[in-house]
């Protein structure tokens, strides 16, 4: 199995209610079992936080390099614009965990600027949900590409 | 009655000893004691949170619509300069949660601006320990345009 | 009596009729026998000025003091962007006029920032007509605190 | 009849004087009679206001859109570079008088921007005295467009 | 006759298809048909050129000048954004051929500056087709002050 | 079948060879047969067009839509810095051609910001060679929530 | 007789009142008297002028040079931060008039930026009332060069 | 005995495994260690918190007044950035609480600028582990300068 | 023989009639005949270039290396300001392919940043013609450094 | 006797050479003596010092305060655009040596803004070697205020 | 004994004199005794040179480095702002001349940033004249990890 | 012979010892003799100079006017980033000793801009000690061309 840890940013617990012109009409739940789903499918196992302090998703990144989980997914959401201690506590965990950061917008549209995407081995956004389950296709690639695989 | 949820952000539980010429000496519990007299002459039932952690400020805002809370007083304080994701979140309840931002300080006086302000309804600034009781005379004002009263 | 000078800045005259999603229905003379009937019940003394000349509102300003006005609401409309000058004079006249400032909109969720407002002692933005009812009172407070009272 | 005010701005009383290898040798005066026979020929009623006072010119809009004019020419001049009050009056009439900017030089090549430009139906640069009879057959095309000729 | 070039910047040969609310439906080759038309009147022998490569148009626009050509109309289009070489280009044959941009839209309205625009004798912008018909004639305008016909 | 462009901006054709710790020791040529590889097993009929000037690239996705192409995917390289009127062409096109734009490398590490990046309907980077077949998946994703696809 | 205007700008009515630590205590009559006294000494009939109005003293600066006035003398005041359509009308009149500029305060000490000072003869700053005494100092000076004088 | 609270920003609580060629290899077991023991041989009571909140941070500082602390070392660390609801903390405490402010590495020269900087009495940074020791040395020349001792 | 390519940017073909107060009257046919009897003196086999068009000139610097052309000298001219693809290009090929940039004029003087500069091994600028043969030597140079010479 | 220093900054020994369109063809000697004259006719003992090394400046300026000398004049010329250590110097010595700063041209025009200006009393510009002596008229002006007179 | 050289920048020489509230009323000679003693109890062999001169500053340190001393410690003072000369000497002599570099005000808090400071092994500021003895030691640690101590 | 004056800014006496990694291992003693060999065989009388002090630099080019030089070479070196007297000095002897400007590097590649080079005849960078070579022939030409040779 490889282990993949999901951060959801600040304000994602509010999925399905926020803006759903941008954001959809799926809830946070229905979400979680989508993604599950789909894990399962490809031998992930895959935990899913939510929350709504920086300090919080530092911590918790800092917890799966020690239990030595295999990728991490977020998305950033409200620390995309001001969370540069998160970008930090990324750029020290390196190699020890790969990143791969998704958007269900496109920001660029919007004119925001991640200032954590420079942290990332690689970004998607602008596409909804499939950002999610593309992310863990990109996590797969990047495992891959270098021999660590969960299972083993 | 109208239920009105009131955010003291960032610092503010040091009011009265923090910057007196700015900020006067009436303390935290004796400005809580006065806004609750004040509320209960205008018939609102008013919850008082402070909290220095952005986050939390977050979870407490949805918190408040799910609970059907009516309007929301906040003076972001500390969250004034950098509470991005603190935004969003008032971007994304918008009219479940009408908003009033309230600051004691003419806060353009100082050549600050407010992140959060563009989310608000209406912004009451400079006025002191009145600047409160007017946001609640705001919000009144507000929840009575759109026909929606906590009685009912 | 309290007597208090309210100046109406740049383009107000066209209240009613300019971009009425921003500003409402009401036209200037609704809003002046509206302000009038306020001001009659707290015991204020009322003059409203329109006027669409920066440099007409400075003179104003310098007559109200020259007559022991006792405070000052101003709505800068078009004199918000440029009326540097505007904010000097108030600078001025300082503590001898207590000035605050309305804006009917939420100028900060448009993008703009005041240059008069630095000069004031309070600033109410975003809540209609209620913006200047709201003002009136703000300044009854401010006079109050001061000792200052026009009745005297 | 068409009934077209044109509004020289700050400054052009001084025409045919003020840096005439800018704005050639024609005077104010000469420049009136040109206009006014070109205006005939097109059964344009065309009547010309100089004023080196933003607020004027404003009061002098207003006013218009009272009378029932149908078009608005404008050289904004010295107001050009600040006449943000001016712009604010312009969006306010909107569709009720066409708006027409004309300056007598190309002002890009100048490294000046407009800041009445933005609330323009057209804008016309570069072309001397050229730019005012431009000016007069832009604005009949606006009006013929939306239907609306001063005859009926 | 007097000849003039008319070169149509990058997406212009999408005209009618591209966002239609701001630049109308009337195709190009509806456009080349009107101009056709109206330069026959004006004794113009009109050359029309569309183009997505701006350095066709600098070469265009140098061939025209070895051909002697009389005058050029060009809608940037495209290249307004960032067409320096072009702008060089038209800087260099200067008086050698008088140049006239014209916009369909009011660019300012939408926050752009033309970087071709400095090089231009007079720029015409926001009247939609009577950009192109009013820029004929603002061509013919210069041409006339320079003592310079085709028909000679 | 769903037809699909692929468009390699400006230094692409390099692949392989320019800063190969940046992009990898695999051809352009390389690339291309195992992209059509993967375009067959997807039963997509993908086109690869390799150009150097963005008004070649803006010819080719007019050509695109007149031809009924379902999507478009592309790498804009070189035109990633400047390539605004290539972006003008991507918003007028708009609904008509879903646009997928991918980059091999993190671009916002480098420090960079895409022109072209605010009119796709998703982002893809960092990824290497998966960054493309991620962006064929990412495509049909959009298609079919449009009901669109090209074997009807 | 030297003929010589001197136009105080906008608040210098207030002078003796308004900030009384930066600006002096003598009132606008009491320095009158003063400068009338130095320039009868001195053989200038001078003439002074204050206004709030940037229009007014564009159309009095107009207005001297018809009357074959020798020299200006200006303290900007609150037209010095935005007053460009007042410089255009300087420059303007240009070698006409001669000008020069005074402040009573050492505006660059107080981070302030002249926008008129550009189309000054000379600049006298931060010496009180001196600035004035001094100014006429220069503007003789200046008058004498060109060989005008306005006895003969 | 002198009493000291030292806070370790976000992040901190890494050292050893983040950037070692930046921050060295001790961790922060070994750096607590290190500190105890160089605290107690200048009879300083110390307690060390580490934390990745900010407004954690902030409570911490409070409680610190509360309960008579003599003086606060900190590394702001990951607060660094964007901490200003820190900052305006540290200045609300001011006097209450002398804060040096202490870095691992020369921030300079890194090109970070430290926004809770301006509001220490001192700051010691690049030194590596160093900068600690060196900052309790400076606290207590503060302290001594004070008069404050926190034996008596 | 050392063989080299020289490339004239965006409007060097119009040498000797554009702006010739800047960059004399030499002919573009001129300025090759006296460059290749320079060459020819010094057993350079020189191919001159001339391309109004950005991505002929990446184009043609790829073609270059694969044909093993020892050096490039070249005048970015109309691409000095916004060639960036061109620069990346020159980057991708960086060693294969030494580049001196050459400048008939002193861009600094006029303000001008080049794009292009900071991919070269060395610029000239300034000297005229001399710019080029003096341009010449210095690839002469830079080749000899690395002992790589065309005859071998 | 007054006592005052008059320090002439870097380039100032090259008057009546450098640039004579702008600063006239009086030499420094011929200044020298046209000020010494001056200066005795008003009873002060003035000692001019040249200096293009900024240090050098510096210290002449504390020995002055030394020395006791009475006022200082200074051209910073040169130091003008960067000098700040004089700044700080100025600053220093503050109201122990009142200082006027002159210019012989209006660098406002220019342009410029000078970084010495903030630290002096009075600043005179643009009136060529007038600015001098009304320097010295100034100087003694500041120095009656202040009740300080050299001679007792 | 370790070798030490102590630079006082531009200004230094008027410690005790130049804003004492801000630098203290301690002179520089008392400074120097001061120093003298600290550094003879740690074994030190202190120089001390005060300088108004950048150059000389440059060539003091040259000097240093072929004479062995063992590091350097520097208040750069005035040369604070611009020194960039002296950035690029400290840079160049690099390991060879450890270098502390001292405030004795917290630059940062007065909105000032230091161009030397990225030069320099560890920076100290705002505790007055404890700023030295503290670089002392710093700059002790520094010189004991390298291994090299003036002794050997 | 031609008089030519070599002038080595800042830090150039350090050649060969500061960062040879950028500026190579050639000693400042062997430079002179490479370049004095090179000037002899080009009957050029060379005198070199080596300053740390911008106000030498400044004192000996206007020196060199004096004694009739021919030309001057200079690698401002340390004065690249903030030598403006410099620059305005070498605007100042202008037309009367052209001036050559050489850089060892390509300092755009490292983002630094010189603030002299506008002052130059030509620049030449990046080439390494043929920058000075090559920098004498550009200087010959341009005496050439201006029939200015030091024999005659």
């Amino acid at each position: 199995m490889t282990r993949v840890l999901l951060i959801q940013g600040a304000n994602m617990e509010w999925l399905g209610r926020r803006q759903p012109d941008l954001y959809g009409t799926t809830s946070a739940a229905e979400l979680d079992a989508l993604l599950q789903a789909h894990a399962a499918s490809r031998e992930i196992e895959l935990e899913i936080v939510y929350t709504n302090l920086e300090g919080e998703a530092i911590s918790r990144i800092f917890q799966a390099v020690r239990d030595g989980v295999d990728g991490l997914l977020m998305n950033p959401a409200g620390f995309t614009y001001g969370g540069r201690a998160l970008r930090d506590c990324l750029l020290g965990v390196g190699d020890d965990l790969p990143y791969i950061e998704v958007h269900m917008t496109n920001i660029e549209r919007r004119g925001t600027t991640s200032v954590t995407a420079p942290a990332a081995d690689g970004v998607i956004a602008g596409l909804g949900i499939d950002s999610y389950t593309l992310g863990l296709e990109a996590l797969l690639g990047v495992l891959a590409k270098r021999g660590r695989s969960g299972e083993t």
